[in-house]
């Protein structure tokens, strides 16, 4: 199974000039996400997180199944102002402005190990604040996982201190 | 196993006189999580739908989980602006103001039967008006499943038309 042909490619979304990938034909089709789901699961099983983490909101979609499939505890990383309880805040600059995300104090036992999930590595800044949350709120980060990565924005070297896996490359 | 032992409350959140119900310690406790999942699991097999459907982002921790142990399609049903493709829009009141929600337009096939999941059921505004983006893109509601129903706020009534089902209420 061709994992990207599961992938659409929409012209100039969200902005004239990107060619977004879409991964909703992928949901649509279950054994294509579970066969992504299924990878993912490899990479964890290697680098034996202790605990899943994720940020909102495509992430959830493949974070959720994977740490059921481990059995492993389940972290949301959030927007600012969306999870209740006390929380450690991380703030990282964007093309344009900033945007701060948020995990619970108690999210972590202390030094689990935790891999990262989300849809998409494109510049890492997104992925690399939710690694250094991890590391405020006393866990380590053991890999973090996409289903794609966009290769020349060079989000890699953003996260070269951790472990990356992506499924499929553009 | 007592599912309520894992939400927490938090007072005052996101404003002053909320009860909110934080459902993180669940999602921390790999058992408490399947159990959830499985209860929504059984009322899934007896409604029989052909796809999930979940409204982000809280939805996708408990939609993306049940579609994969279903083997059924997963359908996002989004904010305005967030979905690359052509999509249906449907546009509902909340108590200050409006909010629209968006789904593809070939997210079902026709006369597909749909479970809407999320996590919680609170006056019902938001599942409502999922139900109706489901109808309008051509398929049909065969159930909503939620984590949580706040009883008082009334959210069953406006969703009398569909069968749903909760897992702890308030």
């Amino acid at each position: 199974m061709q994992l990207r042909d599961y992938i659409r490619e929409i012209e100039d979304f969200p902005i004239e000039g990107i060619l977004y990938r879409d991964i909703t034909p992928l949901l649509q089709d279950a054994a294509a996400f579970r066969a992504a789901l299924s990878r993912m699961g490899e990479f964890c099983e290697r680098v034996r997180p202790d605990a899943i983490a994720s940020v909102e909101s495509r992430g959830f979609i493949f974070a959720a199944p994977l740490a059921q499939s481990l059995a492993k505890p389940l972290v949301p990383i959030r927007k600012a102002g969306k999870l209740p309880y006390a929380t450690h805040t991380v703030t990282y600059t964007l093309e344009y402005g900033a945007d701060s995300l948020e995990v619970h104090t108690d999210a972590f036992a202390g030094g689990q190990r935790v891999v990262i999930v989300d849809d998409l590595l494109a510049t890492g800044g997104t992925l690399a604040a939710a690694g250094e949350l991890v590391e405020t709120a006393g866990a380590s980060v053991a890999g973090v996982t996409v289903l794609i990565e966009l290769a020349e924005l060079g989000g890699r070297d953003r996260l070269r201190n951790y472990e990356t896996y992506s499924i499929i490359e553009y």
